[in-house]
């Protein structure tokens, strides 16, 4: 057992439910509010863009929820997942750590984003939904709605923001050949995007524009459609919560107990399906010593240095108002490469994690993450997601920090995805072409200055 | 175990030995020959490319040969690959045929080549090698070699097709974030490349000139440097019969016998690792009834439409001279999206199991093994690359057969890499823009006037 790479699990260890941690909190979620009565939103409100089963499992107390079987289904093209020893990396930082790592790169579109989709476009199809629409920015989300939805033979829109449309052609022809219909946006498809275009016929796009269009989309549309989004909601994360299940069970074959659990974080969810299953026993006893560590960008530190405060999830202001760490939802983070963490709120989960310190958060630099990237990359094979950079990096640096204290601890991380369409990003870091953003607390201040009032 | 998805292997089932063909085969090989002389080639005349081990392994009539631990170490980073049970394709073909897949894509390079890679640097790497240069074409076997050079700290060079290098730059950004040193060929590093570049500033390249900078380059470097092939001969071969062995043991665990074997060829490497462990059986009593088919492109039909012959490996007339089905080392294939199998000649151990009846040959025309990539990415959700769709497009034609002769068969495919850097590709298809290449007689009859005489 000790000398392997490897912790594979069989299918008939695939998880038969997700974990759901609101069962265990040891304290009340505040309410996600209506955005014009200020009042907690009912099922009601949220029945226009969600399936009913999701709604409810948006705030379900039930510890477990069953994995409907045509999920498991599709989850096992590639589910379990394996659980890796990273002893090549260990050898080249001369630790005593050891350094797992949990590998959803695997998945036909190389991140855990499908774990969600799959389960999402499953209740759709349950209840009659024929298409669904969607925002999505670098692509990670589109493409993995794309799959799911070719695999439920459900219709798939989706709004591209148009920058990446042009400049991501690769994520763009992945939704494509899954069947998807892909639109830069603004578009001329919506209402929202033919005003924009009518002023600005070149607009970039935004991440807030994207979303505005995909949800007019589905309001208006005569085929019964509805939206989809690729996380912080608590069903997102639900979903997510395989990962953590798995690799839970993994690190019991291996014979080893997490010291320290790691993850990056842009909306939470892979962190939150990564490492909420690992916290029941720190819910319950808070001198527990296992540490988790969400990782952020400099360039978009929701937790590190927003405010806790209601706020919307887009810049457009159409979502409810939801209580989370934020940096306001008029900021507009740096073009880092890590486009999946470019987001300026969190998932209330993970901001009320951090808020009754169970968790821990550290915000790291662009180079440091690429530098990190690449040194995985040479050791491990693994080309990573910039994303999952953030991860690698803090793990390196505990790991680096077990050397000096000549200290062995357990640590393991979520390597959420690959990097196969990140590359002119790595070919600029090792060009010597990759920046670091210094957010000037003005820029924080400004936008936070547009939080609305919640009385 | 009937209701399986994926057959999955623990570490401990990672083959322990290679196979070797040639210890059951009931014919002689034709010896390659020295291209000057045209007497049977030593090996002297090879130890300037080539480890001596390798040089061993290429002659070599052990059934087994063993796989050192430091190689195994490496392949366990995604070894044992698993394999596939298609459902959700027979499903959708309505057959009643089982299909299954070996999933080679899983490798860090995204194809079965580092199982090559990383053992010929390891031989390098014992015998004092410090440096290997290659060329490479569209880039799978540069970013192999380079990610296993980075394994074992060996330096890399890789001369890649000038044309490639500008089309295909995250091929490149891949082999860079390895560690590799890539040029585009012509490259004013050699004398070969700057007489191109002296003549035409702006030549686009060719495989056979690649080839003469990375041999010349070896051959006069002050750094122990060495040469490193990725297909066509006996030792690659032989590296790649794990993809085989796994399979045939996974096949065993799901209680299934193949009776067809499926794989596409170019040098043939992929196709002869994968089939190579079913054969000794057949070749004992050819009657058996397990068929083995090669699938390649109808653009570069050398099983299907070439002479049995000498002739030389590259362009240049280099390399030694080799039996085998070639099209004329002076063809130039027309530029199908299936880079790697753009190859005028063929591994002679697959040519001789073709001429004496062992195994079948099929060409494919482009615009129908995209149909089948499309076909195969929308049920099973991995895209696959243009090369491994040759394999699938047969799969499928078989497997539709069955339903219409109403007989199930145990159809196994091996897949040898994802698409994820083919993409343009799959866009021009669904945009109608990928045509079918005829190939005249006359092309053929051409090329082939220009084969060395050998007595």
């Amino acid at each position: 057992m000790s000398d392997q790479t490897k912790i594979i699990l069989s299918e008939s260890d695939l998880p038969k439910d997700w974990y759901n941690i609101q069962a265990d909190l040891p304290y009340e979620m505040p309410p996600v509010l209506h955005p014009g009565t200020k009042q907690p939103v009912g099922p009601a409100d949220l029945a226009p863009l969600f399936p009913m089963e999701l709604i409810k499992q948006e705030v379900s107390r039930e510890r477990w929820i069953a994995i409907p079987e045509p999920v498991r289904e599709v989850y096992r093209l590639w589910r379990p997942t394996p659980l890796h020893r990273a002893r090549r990396l260990e050898q080249e930082l001369q630790t005593p750590a050891k350094i797992y790592y949990k590998n959803e790169s695997v998945s036909p579109a190389g991140s855990h984003k499908p774990n969600t989709a799959v389960a999402q476009v499953f209740y759709n199809k349950l209840e009659g939904t024929r298409r669904i629409a969607t925002e999505t920015g670098a692509g990670q989300w589109g493409s993995a709605l794309a799959l799911a939805c070719q695999m439920f033979g459900i219709e798939c829109k989706v709004y591209m923001v148009r920058v990446s449309y042009d400049q991501k052609p690769y994520r763009r022809n992945l939704m494509e050949t899954w069947g998807a219909k892909v639109v830069p946006s603004p578009s001329p498809d919506t209402a929202a995007g033919r005003a924009v275009l009518a002023s600005d016929p070149n607009s970039p796009g935004s991440l807030g524009l994207a979303i505005s269009e995909a949800v007019e989309d589905v309001v208006t549309n005569k085929v019964p459609s509805k939206y989809s989004l690729g996380s912080v909601l608590n069903h997102v994360l639900l979903h997510q919560t395989v990962v953590g299940l798995e690799a839970r069970k993994q690190l019991e074959l291996a014979g080893d107990t997490p010291d320290i659990l790691i993850g990056c974080i842009g909306g939470g969810s892979n962190f939150g399906g990564f490492a909420f299953p690992f916290l029941p026993e720190k819910l319950k006893d808070k001198t527990s010593k296992m540490r988790v560590i969400a990782v952020e960008p400099a360039a978009a530190p929701s937790l590190t240095r927003g405010v806790y405060a209601y706020d919307f999830g887009d810049l457009s202001m159409m979502t409810p108002l939801i209580k989370m760490y934020t940096l306001g939802h008029g900021f507009i983070p740096a073009p880092i490469h890590a486009g999946g963490l470019r987001y300026h709120g969190m998932s209330p989960l993970v901001c009320e994690l951090y808020r009754n310190g169970f968790i821990e958060a550290r915000a790291v630099h662009q180079k440091a993450t690429f530098e990190a990237g690449i040194q995985f990359a040479r050791t491990e094979g693994i080309l990573p997601a910039p994303e999952s950079a953030h991860a690698i990096r803090v793990a390196i640096d505990e790991a680096l920090r077990c050397r000096e204290e000549g200290v062995s601890r357990t640590i393991v991380f979520n390597l959420s995805g690959h990097g196969h369409f990140d590359l002119s990003a790595y070919e600029r870091y090792l060009n010597g072409k990759i920046e670091d953003y210094v957010l000037p607390e003005s820029e924080i201040k400004k936008a936070q200055e547009a939080l609305p009032v919640v009385p």
